[in-house]
């Protein structure tokens, strides 16, 4: 499959090397075409990696994985451009942190509101499903890096999207419980997450750490 | 020992309960020393229980449980005194839940804030321990309603405190796991886990669950 990968940061990359050590041809995109890191990473990956811009990613992805900064996520989906989202499955890894008051982040979203619904209705055409964004960029595609069993959420709009998606997740990922909790509001739950997360990344001293839902 | 609870809903009945049935002495406070539920939980319940304003609970109890909801709890705390919840531990295990929008609720608290944070600043010689507030009434005081092992979270500025209320957990209530994310600022985490938990509760159609950190 032909992979379009937004962003070039640590979970861009994570999941753009999975994607091409699975045989898919992957393309990552970043504001400037020439950016180094993509060009880097392209470069060490070889023949099935690309990249260019974030439209030029965006238009080769069957797929897209939107995997900038959340603060600069609407930016990034703007230059990538809604005719070359448009019907696509649009994997949203984001979080809505905000740093500009130092660590630990909190959200700059607010009250009844996601990164993930403003993403559904400034590219309504796009087919969002949030997910991967609970956990940190090396065990999205390496699950077992957590012991035993954990669990991953996707949310969206689409249920044949949240399906493709959840296949992804399982079978390319090796994720065993993919817990599916609703429309893209539920967003706002898996994002406000990140709070906790982070604290316990803080309590653990080690960002290979998930939750199992138990019930 | 002596205890305070503030609330007669359903957490503050389960905790009061479970707490006179492992021997201790409890008194539940409401708005009005007459309120009707308290007085038939204290009838219902035995010669242990007791009940009167918040002002004569918080005064009654070695440590008090603050058990109202969060948009009342203030309140609440204000009719309880501050010379009653002196030198205290208060274990918060309120939400900040905003039902003004329907279900599910958002948080009222908004960014770098949190109802643990608002109490601790409110009556600063009361020792503020979060917890249980991540869980149904029902599992606080039986967490083998959750198969398997799951956890609990304690946050607050006073060490010694967090102790008392760790060993409660485990020893009186059976809480396998209790985990401790710092200081009360983390009660932000906590809080905001609530939006998860119900998009939980509403996709396993069940109270009866909880998350196990794995690491």
């Amino acid at each position: 499959m032909k992979i379009g990968i937004l962003g070039t940061g640590m979970v861009g990359s994570a999941l753009a090397t999975k994607l091409v050590a699975l045989g898919h041809e992957v393309k990552m995109g970043a504001r400037d075409a020439a950016n180094p890191k993509a060009a880097d990473w392209a470069k060490s990956v070889g023949a099935k990696a690309s990249h260019g811009t974030f439209a030029d990613a965006a238009a080769f992805g069957e797929i897209v994985f939107n995997c900038t900064s959340g603060a600069g996520s609407l930016d990034a989906l703007k230059a990538a451009g809604a005719a070359n989202l448009r019907g696509k499955v649009l994997v949203d890894v984001a979080n809505p942190l905000d740093f500009s008051r130092g660590m630990p982040p909190s959200l700059f979203t607010g009250a009844n509101d996601s990164l993930g619904e403003r993403i559904q209705k400034a590219y309504p055409e796009a087919r969002v499903v949030k997910a991967l964004n609970t956990v940190n960029a090396t065990v999205m595609v390496d699950p077992h890096r957590v012991p035993g069993i954990s669990d991953l959420f996707v949310c969206g709009n689409d249920a044949a999207a949240k399906a493709e998606v959840t296949r992804i997740l399982k079978e390319w990922f090796g994720w065993p419980v993919v817990v599916d909790l609703g429309d893209i509001t539920a967003a706002r739950a898996t994002e406000a997450y990140l709070l906790l997360w982070l604290r316990l990344w803080g309590t653990f001293q080690t960002a290979d750490l998930n939750v199992h839902v138990v019930h």
